[in-house]
Parts: C-alpha cells; sequence; structure tokens
C-alpha cells in the first residue's frame, strides 16, 4: 500500500526543533514532491506544557510531556529527536526503533557513545537511523563519508568540527585577545554557553571525531577511544609564535588510519597548521573537514557548523530521505563495521611539535636541550632562539615526526635540566 | 534471491576507465563488505582489440569492440559509462536501462544534453543512473544536492567547475602571464588539452552548470538553456584591474532562483569576485563549488575536479549504491523535474559590472561617461580614473547591479561617445 501521508512525532521543541516543525510546515509542497507522501506534524514530546509556545506556529494541542506514549503512538511513522543527552534520548529512540519506526536524530554524544547498538537495533528492525545534523550542522558529511565515498579508501579526516572554539581561536589570532578574553566575547555574542565546558574541553569536538572515524574507518570507535585535549591551555604567545613559523592555531579533530591500516587513531586537540592549508582559512564560528582518501585525494566540506535552520537543514534532508525508504519499503545503508580496526594508542601517534622552553641564557643550554631531544630519538627540524631580557631566553624547537610516547619523555627531560627554567608550551604540528 | 556476485561491463577503458577497473580488482574485498555482494568484470568495450593493454592488468580475452553486444549480455549487470560524447554513449545507455541493467556514467556532455530523457527511461525501468563522477571529479556534491539539502531550498549554485580554465586563470593573477603564455603552459603540463576549446570556451562548465541546475532546481535544464563565456578574452590588464580592486579573476558556472523563484537562470562567464570570498583561495586545476540555501546558509565543496584517479573514486562510490540498490531490489531518488521552473532570460539576470574605458584625458569626458549610465538606468558605485600618457586616460567603472539588457544598452551607447576610444573590457562582479 502507498502511504500518502508519514506522520512524524518531533523529541524536543528548542531552537532546532521548532525551527524543524516550522519548515516542515512552511515547505511542505515541496517536501511533497520530494517526498511522494505528506509530512504531518503527528505530536511534539516537551518538557513541560503551559510555555507559551504560540511562536512556533505548532498548534497547541499536539504538545505533550509524555514522550515515550508518543513514539509508541500507532499513528506515528516516523522520529525526530532533537533532546539531546543521553537519557531518556536513548530509550526513546530503541523504543522507536523496535517498533519499526525510522529515526533522524542530532544527537551527538549519544551516536558517539552508542552509535553501534542503536545501529545494530535499526538494522535488526528493518528501520532508518540517519544523523547528519549530529557532525557540523548543515555540511552534507555524514552521507558524502557513508556513500559518495564508498568506492574509496579513507586515510585521513582532519577538521574544525567545533565552531565555538574555532570563534575563539580565531579572535586570539586576529586581534591577539587572551583565551579568557576571547571566550567572553563568544559568550556575550551567543557562540559560546555560560558553562563552555563542552566546547572548550573538546568534549563536543570528541563526540564528533567517534562518530567521524566510526563511520570512515568501518569501525566501532566511542567517545572513550578518543584523545582529547581543550583549548584552555592555548596563550596568546602560543598563537603569536604560530604565527611567526606562518601557522595558525586550530582545534583538530583528527581520524587517521595508523601506518599499517590495522588501527585507528582519534583525537582532539589544538594544533598549529600552516596558513596555506585550507583548514587555516576557516573563519569564525565555521567549521570545515577536510578527508583524504586513496583515489578520491584531498576534498574538503565547509560552512555553517550550527545554529538553529543549518542543524534542521541537515534534519530535513535526513526526513526526505527515511520518509522515500519508509515509502519504497526499503532502507538505506546502516552501520558498517565490517573492517573492525582497533583503536591505535595515543603513544604510538607521530606528529610534529612546537615546544617552547624559558631557558637561561647561557652557553651550552643549546646543547643540553638537543642532547634531551637525541637521548629519546626526538629529531629536531628547527631552533629558534630568542633573547628578551638579560640571561632570560626563549628557545622554541619544533621537531620532525615524533611518537607522543618519545615526546613526552623528552618534555619530562627537559624539565630536569638545570638550564631549562619552564617546559611553556607543548604543541602538535599538523597539515604540513 | 539474494545475488553473491554483480557482474559489471565497463564502457571505455582510457585513463578513468582502466582505473576504475584498477580499482575494482584492487578493492575488491573492501568493496564486497561494502556491497554485500562481489563485483566482478565482465567485460570492457573498447574502439580497438589488439593494443597492448597489459599494463591495465585487465584479462584480455574480457576485451571487446562489440559494445552494444556486451550491454546486451544477460549475464551483465551493471554498467559503467567512460566513452564520453553523445554517440554511441547514449544509445548503450538506453539499452542498458531498456534490459533493467543500472548505469554509472561520467558524461557530463550526455547528462546536460539527454539528462531528462535518461532518467525517466531509468525510472520507466526501475533503474538507477548515477552521474557523480560528471561534475567535479572526486568531489561529492552531486548526491549532497540530491539527498542531503533535499530538505532545504536552494537559491544559488556558484562553482569553479573547470579545473583547466582555473589554472590559466591562477597562473595570470599568481605570475601576471598574459593568456596565450598560460595556456601554452597549462598545455606542457597536461591540464589542457591540445585542442583545448571545451575548456577555454566555457563549454564544458556550461555542461556542468547544467546538470547541476537540474538537480538543485528540480527542473530540466539543458546546454542550450546556459549563457555561456569562456576566458579567451581575459586580459592581463583584467586580471591587474581586479587585484588593484582586491577581487580576483575566475570562471564561474552560476545557477539561481530569479527573484520571483519561477525561473532559473544558469550562466558561465569570467567574473571578478573578492579574494575574501571562499572560492577566490581555490588555486591551480582544484574545483569548489559553493550553494547557498535558505536553512543551511552557505556550505562549499572543494577538491580535485579532474583526473583518473579522483574521476574513479567518484564511480565506485556510484558503483557501491547501485550494487546496493540492485541487491536491494530498489532504485535511489531518480530524476526530479517538479518544478519545471522556466529559463530566466539572461537580458534580464542582474549583476554587478567593471567596465574600463580608453578615454581622452579631457574635461568633460567623467560627465558624459556618467549621462551613458544614468540614461539606461545603471547605477555607478565607484569610478577610478588613470593617467598613463598625455591627454590618454583610463576610466574603470563598477557599477551596483544592473541588468544584462541595460548593461549592453549602456556599452553601445559608451562606443558611441567621441571621447571614448575603446571600452577595453567589461566583466561582471560576483560574490559581494
Amino acid at each position: 500500500m502507498r502511504m500518502n501521508t508519514l506522520r512524524v512525532a518531533l523529541l524536543g521543541c528548542g531552537v532546532v526543533g521548532s525551527e524543524v516543525a516550522r519548515q516542515m510546515t512552511e515547505r511542505s509542497d515541496d517536501l511533497s514532491a520530494r517526498i511522494g507522501a505528506r509530512l504531518e506534524l503527528a505530536g511534539v514530546a516537551v518538557r513541560r506544557t503551559g510555555r507559551d509556545r504560540a511562536a512556533s506556529g505548532i498548534s497547541p494541542e499536539l504538545f505533550t510531556t509524555d514522550a515515550a506514549g508518543l513514539v509508541e503512538r500507532d499513528d506515528v511513522d516516523l522520529i525526530v529527536e532533537v533532546i539531546g543527552g543521553i537519557e531518556p534520548a536513548r530509550g526513546l529512540i530503541l523504543s522507536a526503533l523496535e517498533r519499526g519506526k525510522s529515526v533522524v536524530t542530532a544527537n551527538k554524544a549519544l551516536m558517539a557513545d552508542d552509535g553501534y547498538a542503536l545501529h545494530t537495533a535499526a538494522d535488526k528492525h528493518g528501520v532508518d537511523l540517519y544523523y547528519e545534523a549530529a557532525v557540523a550542522g548543515a555540511i552534507p558529511l555524514l552521507r558524502p563519508l557513508r556513500e559518495s565515498l564508498a568506492g574509496d579508501h579513507i586515510t585521513r579526516v582532519l577538521g574544525i568540527v567545533n565552531g565555538t572554539t574555532n570563534y575563539i581561536l580565531d579572535q586570539m589570532d586576529s586581534y591577539g585577545s587572551g583565551f579568557a578574553e576571547a571566550l567572553e566575547e563568544a559568550q556575550s555574542l551567543g557562540y559560546a554557553e555560560a558553562d563552555p565546558t563542552a566546547d572548550i574541553e573538546g568534549f563536543d569536538a570528541a563526540a564528533k571525531a567517534a562518530i567521524l572515524a566510526s563511520i570512515a574507518f568501518h569501525s566501532p570507535v566511542t567517545m572513550s577511544d578518543v584523545h582529547r585535549q581543550g583549548i584552555t591551555d592555548v596563550t596568546s604567545a602560543d598563537v603569536a609564535s604560530a604565527k611567526a613559523m606562518g601557522a595558525v592555531v586550530k582545534l583538530l579533530a583528527i581520524c587517521e588510519l595508523a601506518p599499517d591500516g590495522d588501527a585507528v587513531g582519534v583525537r582532539v586537540h589544538p594544533a598549529m597548521i600552516p596558513r596555506t592549508h585550507p583548514l587555516a582559512g576557516v573563519r569564525g564560528a565555521y567549521n570545515a573537514v577536510f578527508v583524504e582518501a586513496e583515489a578520491a585525494g584531498q576534498v574538503m566540506f565547509y560552512g555553517p557548523g550550527a545554529g538553529g535552520a543549518p542543524t534542521a537543514s541537515a534534519i530535513l534532508g535526513d526526513l526526505v530521505t527515511v520518509a522515500r525508504n519508509r515509502i519504497g519499503g526499503v532502507t538505506g545503508p546502516g552501520g558498517s563495521w565490517y573492517a573492525d580496526r582497533r583503536v591505535h594508542p595515543m603513544g604510538q601517534t607521530s606528529t610534529r611539535y612546537h615546544i617552547s622552553l624559558d631557558v637561561d641564557d647561557r652557553p651550552g643550554v643549546l646543547a643540553a636541550v638537543a642532547t634531551v631531544f637525541a637521548e629519546h630519538g626526538v629529531s629536531i627540524e628547527t631552533v629558534r632562539q630568542r633573547t628578551e631580557r638579560p640571561d632570560d631566553a626563549e628557545l622554541v624547537v619544533v621537531t620532525h615526526k615524533a611518537s607522543d610516547e618519545a615526546l613526552t619523555a623528552t618534555v619530562a627531560g627537559l624539565g630536569r635540566l638545570d638550564t631549562v627554567r619552564d617546559v611553556m608550551s607543548v604543541m602538535r604540528v599538523e597539515g604540513g
């Protein structure tokens, strides 16, 4: 039987949810033409009814606080989940999948933690689970990775996937602001939350990195597999030092195959990248993801990484697909974990490093420092020495590729030298 | 019945075809895991057998000159067409579709001319027709437009879709080369063909623009609907003049909704864009496409636009999808023409213009020139006057938005002024 109407339950009605409802209504004819059936809002689950929701344009009788009941209703075909967080979202999605309802979600934390289990449930019950909006807002990314590049061998995904931290680092780079000052400005403009922890400590980017790695490398990767370091220790001196070497500091999410191809390394940390790299030009709160594949070469996806309307665009794109699939009685490509690669230990991950040291300005210091690097097998690419006050110098060392392990040992060794007053900063250098 | 092997016929075995065959063989296990069935090469149609094709690694007995017979064979499930051009490709693809075989093609000329008819045939026979490789090489673009942004309202697609002309213009911008010199260099490096007409006259970009417009606006648009102007008239003076105003000259493919939303304007021409625009930074033979959508905002796709391996990557991505669909007994989204918008007449298309005039250096010239603009209702944004020799001056006028019609009449009027010796160049200004 060909359905003429598909009924959608919306779980959550914040900025994104109300935008989804608005676009579903306003662009109803276009969506119908593309799907071959009308989408109808069956209900909207909210935490509290009674709030004035007139501005949303949603009929008041559609609101309910009984999300579980809404998901179970027989007249609901598709679910859009924009509550966020692990529970109750997880339970509601599982309940929907078990009842044969396809789900579109923007929930990165949940997909990063439970992607494998949720995909397995969707596959078992023959329904779709789509989540383009979970990573990089409106930028088409998960579907291109999953489908367009499905015939290729992806070796690396390198991205700026958190707009808040990119805004902060961009301010530090463009105006010489300190971290605290730039964060405060981001908060006053609404780019950062009152509690900015999830962004500035890299949790948000790490969840997205786990999702990207799972898809790109056909292996289950979760949050806890991601090496994570935020931007709170990035100083204006780091940013200036990057500038001096023609680089810029960005918070990067990096997913890459280990040299032997059997393991996946996933990490989120600030890094210096050359200003000539396409990611270096990503300004403000924008996102961009750079994908390296064997045959395709380097491709990049760029756009707004957050916001109600862009996120709603990604959700509606998914909704059109799952609705079409539902009508056709089929499902799109589900979870793909056949490669089942292990996680590459961070200690064995190799990158270049930028290290700045506060040292005594006297003969023999450089020799002592160089000896420590040599003892740990870390090869030096360049050394720059700057004397600002008598007896007091700054040494900036950029290394060739070295393992995290070797570098950590080197830094510990440097800290034990009498002539080194302080290891002021250690930052990875990428995209060379 | 679940198929365990899908047999693929390859039509054409040039640079792209042999790369497709190589990747199908080398990455066979990965492809099988992603598809759920093995892909097997059933035959390769070439114009002449007997050439030494040992390097391709394809078993000699697979080659045939009987492309039509290969397509008709009952043991062939899927067709990859990389012959190019209209015939015999068109007839072969139609024959395949009529026999229930899904087709993957890289043929931009054919899809630009006959997309509507071919999609209709594919839909009628319940098979897939995919052609990601036809536009912008390995960059995932058609599928994101067709699927990821399916829930959004696209208003504009602005792209650099021809690598050869971008290489030439980039050389002119970076090294001050003239057009002829830059073309020669592109030819010596293999970026341009011995007969470069298709690239430098904009035919290649126009075909891609027609395909992009059809998909973005759900309306049949063909080559003949595209206003086309190549780069052969772009001079080093134009490039220098662009530089002076903080812009760069690019060959752009522009597909946009007319202001009333009922018509689609599609054009390919050189234009000046600000250096701050993300497309300005696209160097060498790279491609990039900028999409503006109501909810998503501005997203960009960037990567290598041509080459054997990147094009093969796009073909294999499509092949994985059509193979999966074939196994599932389904098809992906077919042609979508529901909006059926008419083509916006070029004369009514409005852009800003950069006009440079060789004029007598005497009082009253600017007044006379300004009067001609005013008479045709074209508003001037800036005028820059430069005197290089006595009595001889250059006037550079940048207009506000004006229709092509009004601008053409203005230029004719300027040509009739005694004081204007020559209208040296007229170029559109985009991306403001």
